[in-house]
C-alpha cells in the first residue's frame, strides 16, 4: 500500500445504494460499500491519590503534546473494557472505572468519545508504545497549553467539577448541533 | 451486489496490518484495510404525559416487533442529533430530550447504544419508512414478550427507576467483562 494506491483504489465512488437514504464510498471494482459511521473514543481520567495520569504522544497527530490514556474502542470489548486497555496500553496503568465523566461528540472528525473517572490501582506507571512520557500531575501542574485535543481539557475540567461526587449526571451537549435538523 | 459477491470480493483476507497490532479484513484486489470499529445506536425513550412512544418493525432483524425509535448514528451529527433524527425517520416525532438514560455495550455485535430522555412537542406520530406502526403505551400496556432486542426492555426498566428524577447518573455496566482484560 502506497498513497497512489489509497488514492487510485478501494471505496472511492459516491453513490447512494438502494434502500439508503444516503450517500456511500463504494468501491467500483469489487462492490464493497464502505459504511462509514462515527468511531467511539474510550478513556478516563484517572487518579493516584490528588494525581492525574497524564501520557506525552509520541505518535501523530499531536506528537508531543498531552493526553489522557484513550484511543479507539475495538470490538469484542465494552465501552469501560476499552477504557481499562487504553490505560494499559499507552501508560501500563491498571484502573478502576467508577463513573462516567462525559460524552463528548466531535462530528466535525465522527467521532464520540466516552470519557471515565478512574482510580489507578498503583502509582506504577510507565509509557507505552504510543507514549513518549507518562506523568502524574497535580492539577496546578497540567499544561494546558500543550493539550493534545480540545476534549483533554473539557474532560479534565468536568473531572475537576465534579471531585468528591457520586452518581452525577455525564457531561453532554444536548442541544441540536444546529444544521437544520427537523 | 449478491450474496455470492460479498463472499468472493470486496475486504476478505485476514492480516495484521504493519504498525498495527489486531488482524484487519483487507481486500486483496485493492489493498483496502477495512477497519471495523463498534457501531454506535443512538435512541430515545420517548414521552407524551405518562406514554412511551414505540415502534413496531417494518424490517429485519425482528420485523413485527416492537422496539424504541433508535438507529446507526451517522457522521456529521452529535449522539442527541442523532437521536432526533431517528425519532423523526421512524416515527415522525419531534423530541426534546433531556438526560441521558444509559450506555448499553452489546459487544457480541460491536454495538454501543446511546439511549437518552425525551419529551414529544406534540402527541402526532406516525409510522415513517421503517416502521409498521407507532403507538403511544401506557407502562402496563409495553408488549414485553414481544420487544425486538433486549436493549429496549433494559432501557424502559431504566427509564422507569428515574421517573421524576433529574441530574441522574446514565445507566451502565462499568465492570470487566472477563476476557482477561488487566
Amino acid at each position: 500500500m502506497n498513497d497512489n494506491c489509497l488514492v487510485n483504489r478501494g471505496p472511492r465512488d459516491r453513490m447512494i445504494p438502494p434502500g439508503d437514504d444516503r450517500e456511500r464510498l463504494v468501491c467500483p471494482d469489487c462492490g464493497f460499500i464502505d459504511y462509514q459511521n462515527p468511531r467511539v473514543i474510550v478513556g478516563a481520567v484517572c487518579t493516584w491519590e490528588d494525581r492525574i495520569l497524564m501520557c506525552r504522544r509520541a505518535i501523530e497527530p499531536r506528537r508531543g503534546y498531552w493526553t489522557l490514556p484513550a484511543g479507539f474502542m475495538e470490538l469484542g470489548e465494552t465501552s469501560a473494557d476499552g477504557a481499562r486497555r487504553e490505560a494499559w496500553e499507552e501508560a501500563r496503568a491498571r484502573i478502576d472505572i467508577d463513573a462516567l465523566l462525559g460524552i463528548y461528540d466531535v462530528p466535525a472528525i465522527g467521532q464520540v468519545q466516552l470519557i471515565f473517572r478512574a482510580r489507578l490501582l498503583s502509582p506504577d506507571v510507565a509509557a507505552g508504545p504510543e507514549s513518549a512520557a507518562v506523568a502524574l500531575l497535580h492539577w496546578t501542574e497540567i499544561p494546558w497549553p500543550e493539550l493534545a485535543f480540545p476534549t483533554v481539557a473539557l474532560a479534565l475540567k468536568d473531572f475537576h467539577a465534579r471531585q468528591g461526587q457520586a452518581g452525577f449526571a455525564a457531561s453532554i451537549d444536548l442541544r441540536p448541533s444546529g444544521d437544520g435538523n427537523r
